[in-house]
């Protein structure tokens, strides 16, 4: 519309970090060249900023909602409902949602691997999906998508559900399949579908060809569905409803997309994006500004690759995976940047020296280019405490950018 | 446990302070010599504190509370219940207690001395002690502690209180001690309690022997008891409840000792730990190191010294306090260093030139050998402002401590 901007968030995921031994004392960032993330802190304002709340370590799906502007406190549905929209399912308010493993069970539910051999071809994905469609229990449908490997998820579409029911996976070999439990009155009806249903995916399963392929090959059968990481799709108002705005997500890993999708965004893929270092980076930027240019008010552009060498330790491919995305950024900026209002951040901190969250706050910059600029040079946790954006929690973020976008009106007259 | 730390708050009372003319317009943070906090806050992060809220002037239980990371708006119990706790007596959620005065009235019941003398042995305290044991009013069983000089506590403990009522003190001599009035309706039977109670300790005081010995020495019996402060204990979730963590307050003064434990610290005693300038700082180091290196796992220590010297306008005597607490904080760290997150800040604000809390936000520093360190090369509350902290509030540093201890879980997966 005339006069408004494209809000857009650029999150390298486990951006923030410590001081690097190996890097000469500097954190990956400081040491990383990026000179189109230090032109926008230039030009810009930058500051540090706790995704959740100070002394927080936020998990990266409750992160990410902090960052679309949702209190994690109140509307974090669990694992299952992000995962679920993230494989492409649908869900909806009400549907509970599962993370979905294929296993292996003797005779005795006695569960025996929890990977069913890990490795499974697109046909054996196929055959698998294909004999789990279609189940109803009790006025309860079933959907199920497979995702990778042995892995995929699982909805339950309905009337009367409740995500307060306990898992299925035992989480260890030589345990037997766990029942589900209801953790209050209200969920006992779904825990008995979810016990059926259980059995009713070992009864689909035993005796499908495939499997006696598997076994033939060494390999053991997919013989039951493991269920974990419950949670209910709650009603929550999404960015469309809340901010009357049409919103894109351009991500590779399955949990982004599945947080975006949740609030009201659209997926836009983009081919060759993965969560690692190889990710394409040029189609990244060429569908961020394809996007840009057409009728979305805001894009959000998800960066797995630098939560990736944290969590393995690796300082030198964090640098590069910091360097290619301001690459990226630079493209972006040079085709749109006169009509984006641009904040680019972490969504937790990612030590290389600790390889899991912590709770140090993160780096955040703002950018457009008519924004009253800070003194601060360059962009990095350390200069960033300099920026005149101070302290900022998480869920500052959406409305700093759609109000200097011009998505939120005057309040009062 | 593997991998966490001992989070230590170290409180200096009333630190904060304005330039002083005495001290060459340097606050007495910015003169005392202070190498370990000035170290500290190098390799750490500094910034300054409201510890309830901007232009809110702390007291010192509700700063505390705050700094325990209770908001005092909602779990402030009223000064009964703290002074109770910190007295020695046990309180528990429903109970009302009381700050009580010995007090001198005459046969019309108008107060003549509110201190009955001040001055009372050990022998006088256990006689009244003794002579005010095993009362019970309407099911209310009453218990009694003398503490110094004329003042104790006292706790009604029983079913169906409030502490929605006023106090007996009239806070002058030649008015009469006043009636409890209850303040709602739900009110009304402790309010009666209270005032049988004072007729009580009138009757079961008035002709003990030590009030005849204390009028032949020209001292004013202790004849009645005077109560102020009153509230209830209220239903609040102790630090073990909410972050399962076992705490330690090694402090002097009785109210911090209570306010303390009444989130659920345990009190550890040092031998020689006033609330004075002579307080026995080896000793309370050697305490501190002690219990960091056992199993608790936060360690809250107070030194009162600093606010003293405030209250009485000596800046010298504050400045010494400050560098007798920074070669005390030189012990720990050197002992204990690697095994702990810490924060040094102040409870409140007392000016030098004021001699009374005020509203300033105080100095904090935070600091661990991991910590990303910002740009400030001292601890004083005009260096602060530059630190990378920012502003925080007071009920951010036990998250802050407690997050970067690892005792707090990731929120989200």
């Amino acid at each position: 519309m005339t006069g408004r901007r494209t809000a857009v968030l650029l999150i390298l995921d486990g951006l923030g970090d410590r001081p690097v031994k190996e890097l000469g004392g500097k954190t990956p960032l400081q040491a990383a060249k990026t000179p189109v993330m230090d032109r926008l802190t230039k030009e810009g304002q930058s500051g540090l900023m706790n995704v959740i709340g100070p002394g927080i370590t936020p998990g990266s799906d409750a992160a990410h909602l902090s960052l679309f502007g949702y209190d994690p406190v109140g509307c974090y549905p669990g694992r299952g409902p992000l995962e679920a929209l993230g494989a492409g399912l649908a869900s909806k308010p009400g549907d509970v949602a599962f993370r979905a493993n294929f296993g292996t069970i003797d005779s005795d539910f006695v569960v025996t691997d929890r990977r069913a051999g890990r490795t499974f071809s697109r046909e054996e994905h196929e055959a698998l999906e294909k004999a789990l469609s279609g189940i109803e229990i009790d006025g309860v449908r079933v959907h199920f998508v497979a995702t990778v490997e042995h892995r995929g998820a699982l909805v339950l579409e309905g009337n009367g559900l409740s995500g307060e029911i306990t898992e299925t996976d035992p989480h260890e070999t030589g345990l037997k399949v766990l029942e589900s439990r209801p953790l209050n009155k209200d969920a006992k009806k779904t825990a008995e579908i979810v016990n059926k249903l259980v059995h009713l995916s070992h009864n689909r399963l035993k005796d499908l060809d495939l499997n006696k392929e598997r076994e033939k090959r060494g390999l053991p059968p997919a013989n039951i569905l493991l269920l974990r990481g419950p949670g209910q799709h709650r009603e929550i108002p999404t960015l469309q409803e809340r901010y009357g705005i049409k919103a894109a997500v351009i991500a590779g890993g399955s949990l982004y997309i599945g947080t975006a999708k949740y609030i009201g965004m659209e997926h836009v893929p983009v081919e060759g994006q993965t969560g690692t270092i190889d990710t394409n980076f040029d189609n990244i930027a060429a569908k961020s500004i394809e996007v840009i240019s057409s009728d979305f008010d805001y894009v959000f552009i998800h960066i797995k690759a630098t939560d990736n060498a944290s969590h393995d330790g690796n300082a030198k491919e964090k640098v590069l995976a910091i360097e290619r995305t301001d690459k990226m950024l630079g493209k972006i900026v040079e085709a749109v940047g006169k009509d984006i209002v641009i904040a680019v951040t972490g969504d937790h901190t990612t030590p290389l020296s600790v390889g899991e969250h912590t709770c140090d706050p993160v780096p955040a910059l703002l950018w457009s280019s008519f924004m009253r600029p800070d003194a601060t040079q360059a962009f990095s946790e350390i200069d960033a405490a300099d920026g005149s954006l101070h302290t900022l929690r998480g869920m500052d973020i959406m409305p700093l950018l759609l109000g200097y976008a011009g998505y939120i009106g005057k309040m009062g007259a």
